[in-house]
């Protein structure tokens, strides 16, 4: 059975496999399947993606954002969730939600054997700045100042 | 297992069961079972709603928004989804998608023996109108003119 837009089955569209990190973080994350389905159907305002992430990856380095909304679905597998309030497991029929701007970092591993599936929403805001919460991890996300690329913490280039 | 937020898990939160709609448009879509996801997890600026819709049963009467992208997601059963190209059926891990703006309107209608679940997305804008594509559906959701109630087509009200 075949479906067409405004209709799309996930499965039939092409996954990527990239990433902005630059090393050593990039290797933390790929390869990975992601499935832009809100590109694929034409959406502008919010962005949804649906990512398949193998056991011992990480969905992105500990983060959050100062203008947009963040909410994860679980569809297939377990994910451990890191925040400030420690480390949660999450089943499939599970959800968690990162208001903008609420300065508590958030990222998903599996550190199960099996791959997991999850759908991740958000608002697209292009004002947004995305910070690094682990003291490890020298990234900043804001694309105002760094013309869509990753800095160092500081600004700086990488 | 419990989570507590930023994760959640759905069935811990009480279903509502309302609707905007008046009669004839609201025993079409009640009784339903809806989760308020992103209200539960303190999201503001997109709205997450996981709605469970009974056998003969729509998901809403046929609409399109002026300012909010909409992302539909199917969990488990089948809907039939009705736009401008006709009908499609969606089965469990297929999705949709509808850009604001976009004069093409859709809803979901459950025409199988078994409930079906499905997740719903949007970007939230205080500036939205709701137009119904429906020759025999009299409704409008015009916030800015209407003070957050349904309307009839020409504006007046129910």
């Amino acid at each position: 059975m075949t479906v067409k837009k405004p209709a799309l089955d996930p499965h039939t569209l092409e996954a990527r496999s990239s990433s902005g990190y630059p090393e050593p973080y990039r290797a933390r994350v790929l390869p990975r399947e992601v499935h832009a389905l809100g590109d694929a159907l034409g959406l502008t305002r919010i962005g949804i993606n649906m990512a398949r992430l193998l056991p011992g990856k990480e969905s992105s380095m500990r983060h959050w954002h100062t203008c947009e909304d963040e909410f994860v679905y679980v569809l297939e597998g377990e994910l451990v969730l890191r925040t400030d309030a420690g480390e949660q497991l999450l089943r499939a029929g599970m959800c968690a939600g990162f208001p903008a701007g609420c300065a508590d970092g958030h990222h998903f591993i599996n550190r199960s054997t099996q791959p997991a599936t999850y759908l991740v929403v958000s608002n697209r805001d292009p004002a947004d700045t995305a910070h690094y919460s682990d003291p490890d991890v020298d990234l900043m996300w804001s694309p105002a100042h760094a013309r869509f690329k990753m800095t160092r913490r500081d600004g700086t280039p990488w």
